[in-house]
């Protein structure tokens, strides 16, 4: 029997209807498996920034740091301003605990409507692998001029070497473990002109350590363009921090439904814990309806099993997923009339 | 007679290929609605940087600084970095000339296969308006720390509000201007939390003015997710000079092919020409085969004679690709087997 202790934030919106389904399944999986979690909710989300003025404690990353993991739900409600609810709880996290490589797989699955023509199971499986510390996400900038005709804002990208090269180490190794060893670099050094061609080089000092791999790149228009129009080309596909976020929504875009993809926000040195959420934020539009479809959820509680070092109980999970897909059950946002706990119960029974 | 005095730049690769079929299918439209074309011819390009070591004269601009209009194939090629190209040439006309406004329609057209499932010409029928001087695309960065573990680079996104109001108010005029007045914006302001709130800021204003035009606004991750599942939702886009960038690849990517879409890069108040060229590149892979696909050149071309007041002839020629498109010639980017001039002399013959 192995102990695992888990942090769980389920945030707000629709975190909170999601985040009890994926603790469902991952209960299924543990009985199967061997595993005894142990679930510390922390009510960090934008109701505990209305009553207490922060989005978490001073110390909150001290309250979760020796946990073997973070279960996130969605960050974000109307009424408290992006920049405020995101960059109080989410963005401190990824950075605090040097969760620099998110990785987030995008794949077509059985019985979901893929919007692209023709478009078979197996046809799109690729993983985005994103930066996920700093480039154009930095808080260096500011307004000059305020108020007036000459009023601008500036804001910095920032690559560092070491930023730069450990997302690329990250990728080129998860292309080498993979069969078609393929690794696509996101840029675009024709426009941006002075980062991007630092990326680029970097990519192609890294690649130089990896002869196996088979590394291509395209600039971030057209390789947008390309998901859509062959996404089957894809096998690792590696961006900076806003590239990275713009594939891994159209990935999953492109597959039927954003809400099923999960995101992994790893610190590969296993030095902090690494955080696992959907790919979905808190659509407050939709939020207390019961209807928000909780797989992004459950599969990110698979790459959490697997990070923690369960494989099986990881795949026991996607497969459950893939099986209760296959078998026709829908939510709303694809097209079916299932419930949030419809769900979670079938695909923890068919674990 | 109107006298129409145009600067043609062919550029590189499949640049020269294609503007031959857009001046033919030009002409044509002269023909018929009298008008009189001066096609001054540039040798501006790569061939032309390494025999004269710049892309352009240093008085470049000022021998077209008085033409009607520019009419632009496609710059770059292989030998030549994109640094030096596209920012000795594309880059200074756009700014030189305060080509702000890039407007680039996005349209599924007949006979075209479509990627995206199940959907009808009719379906896909919005403008994406890009700002096309400053944003992202600044030269302000560098290096620090070269060679060394502490390597970075760092480039500065700039929006002044000169630059982002007038596109705007370029944006909203559109808008305003179409049946639908619907108008939506392209943000990240949770993650690129300085100069995106500003950009957001600014539509807030500008849209107080525009009190008809009903304005959305989706982050650009979503935003490329709903080009996919939703494109319908859309009228007129505006974006940064990176995410129009983005957006207007994209669109074409999902109306079955990014070789018909056009670019027009305005200067509204037309105190300097205009240009017109397609979306895509010189595409040097298909370069010399003739197979090039010449239909966003000719798009272009309707768009320049729009820009020039003769939007009957521009009409007749977007009618033309229509009808040709529409009985099923097709080159090989659409799954056909026509020639670049095959497909140029079909639409020439239809105006
Ligand atoms: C070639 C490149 C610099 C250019 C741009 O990004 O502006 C191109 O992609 C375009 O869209 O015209
Ligand atoms: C909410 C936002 C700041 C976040 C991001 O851009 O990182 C989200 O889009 C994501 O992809 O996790």
């Amino acid at each position: 029997m192995r102990d695992l202790r888990i942090a769980v934030i389920p945030g707000d919106g629709i975190g909170k209807e999601v985040v009890p389904e994926g603790i469902r399944v991952l209960e299924a999986a543990a009985a199967k498996h061997d595993l005894r979690f142990k679930w510390d909710e922390f009510p960090w989300s934008c109701e505990y920034f209305l009553e207490q003025g922060r989005m978490m404690p001073v110390d909150g990353l001290d309250r979760i740091r020796h946990h073997d993991a973070i279960f996130l739900g969605a960050v974000g409600f109307p009424g408290v301003p992006d920049h405020v609810s995101l960059w109080g709880l989410l963005i401190p996290i990824r950075r605090g605990f040097k969760q620099y490589a998110n990785v987030r797989p995008v794949k077509l699955m059985p019985g979901v409507p893929c919007p692209l023509a023709g478009r078979q199971v197996g046809d799109i499986d690729f993983i985005v692998v994103r930066e996920n510390n700093e480039g154009e996400y930095s808080s260096i900038g500011g307004r000059l001029y305020e108020g007036t005709d000459q009023e601008m804002a500036v804001q910095q990208t920032v690559f560092t070497r070491q930023g730069v090269d450990r997302i690329l180490k990250y990728a080129f190794e998860l292309a080498q473990s993979r069969p078609k060893k393929h690794l696509t670099s996101a840029t675009k050094s024709n426009g941006i002109a002075i980062t991007m061609p630092y990326w680029d080089e970097r990519v192609k000092a890294m690649g130089a350590r990896y002869p196996e791999v088979k590394v291509d790149q395209f600039h971030i228009d057209i390789l947008c363009a390309h998901f859509v129009r062959n996404p089957h080309w894809f096998d690792v596909v590696v961006g900076s921090n806003l590239f990275g976020d713009i594939l891994s929504d159209l990935g999953p875009g492109c597959t039927g439904t954003i809400a099923i993809a999960p995101s992994a926000n790893l610190n590969p040195e296993r030095e902090f814990p690494s955080m696992f959420e959907p790919v979905h934020g808190s659509a407050p539009d939709i939020y207390g309806k019961g209807i928000a479809n909780p797989i992004g959820q459950i599969w990110a509680g698979a790459m959490m099993l697997d990070h923690l070092g369960c494989p099986e109980a990881g795949a026991s999970v996607v497969a459950a997923i893939e099986k209760v897909l296959a078998s026709g059950l829908r939510t709303p946002d694809m097209g079916g009339k299932a419930s949030t706990t419809d769900m979670g119960r079938a695909i923890a029974d068919a674990v």
